[in-house]
């Protein structure tokens, strides 16, 4: 009864959370990047990122007028490896985060193709979370760790498997350009710890668990990351992906869905 | 006879291009940091950075009121494992670079100390030489490449070997905010592909060999980098270490140096 009662509140204050999540995206109209604030199919334009104090202009648009673009402008985009039980395969849990980073020039939007290099042959999807820093972090405790969470989006962390055994270290695999898909929606208000992560490819369900299930939690990692590097607003954070994962051949379509966050969806295509 | 007189001849080139080699830094002053070139003792101030077309502004000032910075500035810093025979011990040399990258915060100057962080236990040193891409770089053909390096640089790639053989990759072994020291020069007007590099732990040879010992050279990393990355203007590349490294302790002292660009020396201290 007093459970019942206490999961009821709970399940009344998650649905006032959800109620209240302000949803934000970056697109590009006439050849110019603005972010803006969603309101069913109208875009209000922001002054600047909303991590960054943005207001709204006074201008703006119908979503069907632009093309949406990664809704994230990081200097640094953390990622994780193996921080789902599920995708260790016979590996023992780390102790840690297994840490890297990507280039921020490999991340493309939502609205973008991913190109499959010439001498590409055997690339995979990965469903992943992505959360953006709202404030600086540095040597940040665990305690605090979610204040400094903006919000949360949806990456395709495209991986490159052929290259990941074969190079000394995973950066040609894992950023090379075009290879990071993120988007379409950049969701504040949400409680990240508990939220369905889904991959479909051509329609079917191959990836699927809660943001629950990780290894550390993207609170533990803002906490870990800012005890060696320094993150500023707008930097990101990948969750690390679920299971195993397929190959993608061109023709393909891999969506992404993130429960009260939206759908990132993307095409293959063979490049030259 | 012939070949005498060929090696005059190139020696009387290489005299020239030394002759006419530009020496750059950035400086702090004031709190505020700027670029400069160096003549003699004196740095006559520039608009910006010397690769993005920065002018004499008319100010100088002399190299002792300053505090040196690391003379770079880039978005993306790519580094290079295993790149010198030497440093390969009973591994076989790669077909392709050994790519990683690290955080571009990480970078400290030639006045800086290296913090060794209170739960590192095994930091070293590696004597690497720096280039400095001059403009943007996408796909660029072998045989282009020198054209995108504007100058050289020092570094000292300071490694965790406990963190980087047990973390899944190596950026909090390679990128730990401090662990990597460049400058104090920023050299434009030198043949990279041949030039001593020499390292010293408190003044004693531990490492030294030439640039023209490293499996790739600095144009075929730029070729290599632009295939999957885009380089802009700043941005720069590490060219690996030599030889084997020992460990450094608080109090040590590390030299670099690298012929015809100067001396890189910063001094071990503990973190807290």
């Amino acid at each position: 009864m007093i459970k019942s009662i206490t999961m009821g509140f709970i399940s009344a204050l998650l649905m006032i959370a959800t109620a209240s999540a302000q949803n934000y995206v970056r697109y590009e109209q006439d050849g110019t990047a603005s972010w803006g604030e969603m309101d069913g199919m109208t875009i209000h334009q922001l002054s600047n990122a909303p991590y960054l104090e943005g207001m709204r202009t006074g201008t703006s648009v119908s979503r069907s007028d632009v093309k949406l673009l990664a809704p994230v402008d990081p200097k640094l985009a953390f990622m994780t490896a193996l921080n789902f039980k599920s995708h260790l395969g016979d590996r023992e849990p780390a102790a840690y985060p297994g840490l890297f980073t990507i280039p921020v020039g490999s991340i493309i939007g939502p609205e973008d193709n991913i190109v499959r290099p010439a001498e590409s042959k055997n690339l995979h999807y990965e469903a992943e979370m992505v959360v953006v820093v709202g404030k600086r972090a540095k040597n940040v405790p665990l305690e605090e760790a979610g204040d400094y969470i903006f919000g949360v989006t949806i990456g395709n962390d495209v991986s490159e498997r052929d290259w990941q055994s074969s190079d000394i270290q995973w950066l040609r695999a894992k950023g090379t350009r075009g290879f990071n898909a993120v988007g379409p929606h950049l969701v504040k208000g949400l409680d990240h710890t508990n939220l369905e992560i889904e991959g479909r490819l051509n329609g079917e369900r191959v990836q699927g668990q809660t943001s629950s299930d990780m290894l550390f939690d993207m609170n533990y990692m803002v906490h870990y990351i800012s005890k060696y590097f320094t993150l500023e607003p707008g930097d990101i954070i990948w969750s690390g992906t679920m299971g195993s994962t397929k190959m993608m051949v061109p023709g393909d379509v891999y969506e992404v869905e993130i429960e009260s966050v939206g759908i990132l969806k993307n095409t293959v295509v063979q490049g030259k």
